[in-house]
């Protein structure tokens, strides 16, 4: 039942020595999404352990070099390694022609098919669905077409509470309609309702990833309760100016982003290559959200299990 | 009087949690030339201190990714770090359209000139020279159109043995004529020869790039006594075929090469991934060479000063 996080590069504009440009993987039930491809993602994947093989779909923020430049070298290397398997770009339109000079180039040997899903919507619109993950992407508010993702687990199939089995003699027929969420009637017209006799093991965990933007009044409201933010703060407050003519956050700004969706958790990085110290956007941040962190390249984050009160016991 | 090699990436097709894709610098006289350009090489310059601002000219060996995907994230951050000046690529002529797809899509905002300076030879042609240097270039028996560099740094003007100026009363104006290399002719019709009152303090140095190339007939002639050679040895012995199929040398080849072109040291690279232990290259290649080195990240390789005996003794 995992659910996290691994942040692989939290340079803003460009790397430098410690900090790569953006790329980061989100892990839901051992399914992983790459979110931003930046130069040296795949240099990064392999730090972390990551399987490249595992990868099957690539979500593309926006086409500034530093979210993109990793992607002719991944699907390269992709190639190498002998991928036969289909991959999914989640990309704005313009990706296209990236991907058309891409295969045109660098092409040749490609034995695999590469399907550019374009990301090009005014609302939050879900873009991924799976047996147990619901991806849905916005528009952010950035310099050029932007858009965020928002990570959502599927409430599970309800479990049955064991304890009641023997004494109500439930019968193996029964407890596969109670797992589908219906009622059972019985023979005898007794009707067994669902939700006497089963728990939700857990409920739908959530993640979102919000870069790069300037703050605007709909955000909040598009990723309400999430659990993990995972948003850029490029600048400190003293900056927000050049936050606001670059359409960029400060870290005060984002967190009062996660203030306002009531987020659980803030993990902040985007970082203008000016901060050496990043306390100051930490402090900045925990100022308004106790709950940030900062992201370093190779971290990861996990998003908890939330249980329900264990109904299983007697 | 700098001649130094500093590697930047050892790896060949793809890279790995050790080796970057090829990327070196050449510094002769403090001038910087970067040969190759893969992913992460702004990244592998920036670990070794090397200025963004001192590289003038980028030579690109062939349009194969792993050598060229890093010039985008390096032209943007030269764009954002607020680059002027004019900047010229040596490469195969399909490069023409690399550098327009990266002009349209991601040049806004750059503010200096870049010249594609077109490689397009049958023969060792001088294609750049300074006030110290001279570079040639020469193609390479590869699977696509390829180049490999030879550096070569000129003789320095003669300069004046010292103990010769008083004895022979030797004006300002007469050693200004030995500097250029001329004779001087005296109005009582002495002629005094440059050669007997001047020395050259040193040889002029070399050093040849061959990526990546299968060994062939004029390579040895065409960087004859070269003093520093850095070849690529993708593979061992026992991989000769592979190495055919594919366009590469076997380190066993390549010495063979420096060993042809009477080199004086040799610097080998471009390792497959399959070899996590690289000594089985350095060994099958130092019995055939002996002067033969490993290249990793971030190495420095310093072709020595040729001085010839000082005659500026008394």
């Amino acid at each position: 039942m995992e659910f996290t996080l691994t942040t692989l590069g939290t340079a803003s504009a460009h790397p430098n020595v410690y900090r790569y440009p953006s790329a980061h993987v989100f892990n839901i039930h051992g399914r992983l999404f790459l979110v931003d491809c930046g130069e040296g993602a795949q240099v990064q994947l392999c730090r972390c352990g990551i399987s490249f093989s595992k990868i099957d779909n690539i979500f593309i923020s926006h086409l500034h070099g530093d979210h993109v430049f990793g992607i002719f070298g991944l699907l390269s290397t992709m190639s190498l390694l002998g991928r036969t398997a289909e991959l999914f770009i989640y990309a704005p339109k313009d990706f296209a022609s990236i991907l058309a000079f891409f295969l045109s180039h660098f092409g040749e040997g490609v034995k695999f098919e590469i399907h550019h899903e374009v990301l090009d919507y005014k609302e939050p619109t879900k873009i991924f669905e799976s047996k147990s993950v619901e991806i849905s992407t916005f528009p952010l508010n950035h310099r050029i077409d932007t858009y965020g993702f928002l990570f959502k687990e599927k409430e599970p199939q309800p479990n049955i509470i064991k304890w009641k089995i023997e004494p109500n003699q439930l019968t193996l027929r029964e407890m596969a309609q109670f797992k589908q969420g219906g009622d059972v009637t019985r023979d005898n017209g007794e009707i067994l309702k669902c939700e006497d006799y089963t728990y939700i093991p857990y409920i739908g965990r959530s993640a979102a990833y919000c870069f790069d933007t300037a703050p605007f009044a709909k955000l909040p409201q598009w990723i309400k309760g999430v659990d993990l933010l995972f948003m850029e703060a490029t600048f400190a407050e003293n900056m927000a100016e050049m936050a606001k003519a670059t359409n960029h956050s400060t870290a005060k700004q984002t967190a009062g982003i996660a203030v306002e969706a009531g987020a659980g958790k803030l993990v902040i990085g985007h970082y203008s290559s000016r901060y050496k110290d990043l306390n100051v956007l930490l402090d900045e941040a925990k100022e308004i959200f106790p709950n940030t962190f900062l992201a370093n390249e190779g971290m990861v984050f996990e998003v908890p299990l939330k249980k329900l009160n264990d109904t299983n016991e007697e």
